[in-house]
């Protein structure tokens, strides 16, 4: 099948730069960012079990994960037109047998998915709340960008239904909402252990938060050091490597025959 | 007066390394670290009114504050030892007619100094719970370092107890206690505002975090860049400044005749 049989009207292809896959984006409907690829070499992945990935958008987290795992991954999306192409995603790059895309309500996601049942939960939330910003945005572009279908609350509520006792929840968010978010996690039983925060050059402030709880866990957080996008030269080394796929983590560098990470 | 002749058996005299001011020191008592000076110069000072700084110790923050405002300042301590050493620190630098020292329990402090009278509330408290670390320390050393005489949340409380509404509380404070902070601040009505995490080194994890809260605040965090304390040749610049008198604030420079800095 040529790869442009994939597309639909206003759909282009686009290299993820990594593993040779590809992924079908439109930006009228989801295209990813920065946010998605650091997340998903944020997290700590395990070497096999069940992922989540919440507001998964076109499936860009699932897919990025693959690449870092052998477990069944599982990603979530309200809207029908996002869910149909993170599937055609799936497919196209075939990785049918161990990703699965499901069309639902994050906030009824656990009666398809179960309670406690996942290793990971991974989420690109919508960053602003619905009262600020504008809507004069398409419906999907809207919801991805503010709280329509749901809360950061709701976020919060599902990752932790679906989450394992011990097991991991990471999410990328705004700075400005950092406080809500780790006294939510808190409410939610999730507690912080691992924050990283990302600043666009060095001497601003951060714009992006890297964010990893444990379901029970025990209070001791770990603050690691900045990354810094801009140096001088273009994107950070760091960025460059887990972008080219020359490491699979943040941090991290690629061994050959490597599968996973530590849990 | 001979500045030796302020001394106690055991106490020495250090030079504060700006605006020629002098800090007696001991230790076994007490002796200031580089949070210390760090929050002093982190915190946003009212150019005038009030400020109070609990867990003061020998005093440094409050000496420090007062080369940044015109306000008056008190300092509590609740360690008899510690106090009298605040009270000379204060007097052999010429500024009891805008600086004081009350010994009391921080607890209590508002039946001295009134609910919701300070613009500001700075604190440097122990670190460490008091099931953990060593204990076989003297009385006063334990006491800066564990929390013997107050847990975070009586510290909070108190900060919460003597700021006015719309006034500003500054902390430091470990990174791995950090969601226990927030959330605690939040529980007593101060709204986390300014967060800067402090590294020892490039690519070193924080250990040292600077919070600034508003009373009743609007929730929106602002996350500063990060301050990196050792460059290759020696402390960071930035660091350097506010050592030398040559920044009266963290990031700040210190211009001819200025007196204090925006509220």
């Amino acid at each position: 099948m040529n790869p442009n049989d994939w597309l639909r009207p206003g759909e282009r292809l686009d290299d993820l730069l990594t593993h040779e896959m590809h992924i079908i984006q439109s930006d009228d409907v989801f295209s990813f960012s920065l946010d998605a690829v650091l997340l998903a070499r944020f997290c700590s992945v395990p070497p096999r079990g069940r992922i989540a990935d919440l507001c998964t958008g076109n499936g860009v987290i699932p897919l990025l994960l693959s690449t870092r795992t052998k477990a069944d991954i599982v990603g979530v999306e309200i809207q029908e037109r996002l869910a149909d192409m993170a599937e055609r995603n799936v497919r196209m790059n075939g990785l049918e047998s161990r990703l699965h895309m499901l069309q639902a309500d994050l906030k009824e996601a656990h009666v398809a998915l179960g309670y406690g049942r996942f290793d990971l939960v991974t989420v690109n939330p919508p960053y602003l709340p619905v009262r600020s910003g504008d809507h004069k945005l398409n419906i999907h572009i809207a919801a991805a960008r503010h709280e329509l279908y749901c809360t950061l609350d709701d976020v919060l509520a599902a990752c932790s239904r679906l989450v394992r006792t011990g097991g991991k929840v990471a999410m990328v968010h705004r700075p400005s909402r950092l406080i809500e978010i780790v006294c939510g996690m808190r409410e939610h039983r999730l507690e912080p252990k691992r924050i990283r925060f990302v600043h666009p050059r060095a001497g601003e402030e951060a714009n992006i938060v890297l964010i990893e709880a444990i379901r029970d866990g025990k209070p001791e957080l770990r603050l690691l050091p900045p990354l810094i996008v801009h140096e001088e030269n273009g994107y950070c080394q760091e960025l460059l490597d887990v972008y080219y796929g020359r490491a699979d983590r943040l941090g991290g560098v690629v061994e050959e025959g490597q599968g996973g990470d530590e849990a």
